[in-house]
């Protein structure tokens, strides 16, 4: 059983909290929670509790939460951290992983420089084995990689170009905005362009990003150059075996987002997640060898799943396949045809 | 054990649905869905499935949803309907229960003299004792009276003076607004207050209501006037006692909405609801004899627990400790403070 602590329990921290919890060749050691809140509260339920330093102590025995200990604790007691820190920190806390002799995965916020490698379960799995300091590449990035590479992988792509529309924060965040305003990022490609290439190297993508007064998810438009011959029941049939895309259909009722989700709560997900990638069938059509279709993200929780993967890979105590079936049984994961 | 039809299966007709779903002295006989969409698909794999008439089973068929019958089908099924159809609908399908010579339950948008009586589980759980149709009253009326009523029932209240901050519209829906507007009712007192005297007839109280741009719950401003001997520890005590109040702070990092309901999703309950009105705690104050205080609605659910005590009160298989225990349990509703 690997030890897997959590440095940082905020919206994908404690996700990723949940899924090591449900696996079984794998547990969690504890938690890091910077302040003794309702969350932290709630995860005192379930899991260890560490705080960053020795001072946070007392702060979280006035509230009633018991401490483990720090995070130095917290590392001698694991033996991996999943690192789920504010962007930029995951990577000075990498001395302290190197110090205690343990590997550590960094989220899509950190640099890929940082690490040995970036993760994505469906196109590079086999080269994280047995790294020590791997990254799991972000939510908008993963989306990208869980769609794009069926297709590279199976017909080729000669170019992308992808149109990001980013969610303005998470549901539990009051203070971020924009509410009323639509904020184009002005730098063409925009970082996910360079960062998919960071899990397929081999393909041209360009891509921009907009962020819009949503909290729900992220929307993708899609334009793939895709060779000539390639027809539509092509490009279905492989999506439909790779179990982490959901097809939906608008006249099901998937208008918009908010529907999507919707389905996520019917479906009694933890937390009413959404860990597939969800593609709108009927905006799939392909003209003149381009391959167009629109997909929308659960931003909080599509990365959940690769987390979990990387793991078993940096310990190599799992193939690709068995892995990725692992994970989806344990999280529910279904894809195909809604 | 009592079949319960659910006829309408929109935001209130599923929660009801599930509620009743756990209960071990009543059981969901069906449920009747207008259209074919994805909540349709899902609601199939737990319950039978009816249509409002003949036409739909068709419809149905060709989605691959497997149909049971009618809505009139469904009522000689049960020994009940839940009407969660859309607002005044219920008092149209009236005739319909009489002369199949069930019983029904209305939602807060019927009127109040289409039925035998009003419901709030608190408040007059005993009174509604074998009748026959019963209306439980809406998510706002329900919130005033879960934490009125203690106050009132206890030290007395001379008048009450509420604004109702209204969310816009449920998650589920991307038509309706306002997305970027403020819109007050103009009607003074709005409709919650004499709708509250519905449950408490002898509460004077007076209420406005203003629609806001979110989707999460509704928030309300309450003063009321109490005797001059009450002090806050005598509130708080008080509200400690029921069940489906719930008092946070602002400083466990319950700044707004966004975080009471982030806390539901952290609970693990079904859908991510908050059945509880969330007080807050550090919001309540008296001075000069007037008790203020701020409260938060997830419209959603609050009123699930009081549609599944109604059943029981309709029937009178259990008494009013008895019943909201049961429910409270199932649901594992736990107020108190968090």
């Amino acid at each position: 059983m690997i030890g897997v602590g959590i440095n940082g329990y905020g919206t994908i921290g404690r996700r990723v909290a949940y899924g090591v919890s449900v696996q079984d060749d794998m547990y969690v050691s504890g938690i890091v929670k910077n302040t003794p809140d309702y969350v932290a509260i709630e995860a005192s339920k379930y899991f260890n509790i560490f705080v960053p330093s020795e001072e946070k102590i007392e702060q979280f025995k006035k509230s009633g939460i018991k401490v483990k200990g720090t995070v130095e604790d917290l590392c001698k007691d694991s033996d991996i951290i999943v690192d789920g820190t504010p962007e930029g920190m995951g990577e000075n806390n990498l001395s302290m992983y190197k110090k205690y002799n343990i590997r550590a995965i960094l989220e899509g916020g950190e640099k890929h420089s940082s690490v040995d490698g970036s993760f994505n379960a469906y196109s590079n799995f086999d080269e994280m084995k047995n790294k020590r300091y791997v990254r799991v590449v972000s939510c908008n990035t993963t989306a990208l990689a869980r769609s794009l590479f069926p297709v590279l992988e199976n017909y080729g792509i000669s170019s992308v170009n992808a149109t990001i529309l980013r969610r303005a924060t998470d549901p539990n965040d009051s203070k971020k905005g924009p509410i009323n305003a639509i904020e184009p990022t002005m730098q063409y490609p925009s970082h996910h362009a360079p960062d998919l290439k960071t899990v397929i190297p081999n393909i041209n993508i360009k891509t921009i990003a907009v962020k819009i007064p949503t909290t729900l998810m992220h929307v993708h438009i899609i334009d793939a150059k895709i060779p000539e011959n390639v027809n539509m029941d092509d490009i279905q049939k492989i999506w439909n075996e790779y179990n982490r895309l959901l097809l939906i259909n608008s006249n099901e009722g998937f208008k918009s987002t908010a529907q999507i989700m919707d389905m996520a709560r019917e479906r009694s997900r933890n937390r009413s997640d959404l860990y597939e990638i969800a593609i709108w069938k009927d905006s799939v059509n392909i003209n003149n060898g381009i391959l167009h279709y629109l997909q929308a993200v659960h931003q909080e929780s599509d990365v959940i799943p690769e987390n979990i993967d990387a793991i078993r890979s940096m310990f190599n105590i799992a193939d690709k396949e068995e892995s990725i079936k692992k994970t989806d049984d344990s999280l529910k994961i279904k894809g195909g045809e809604f």
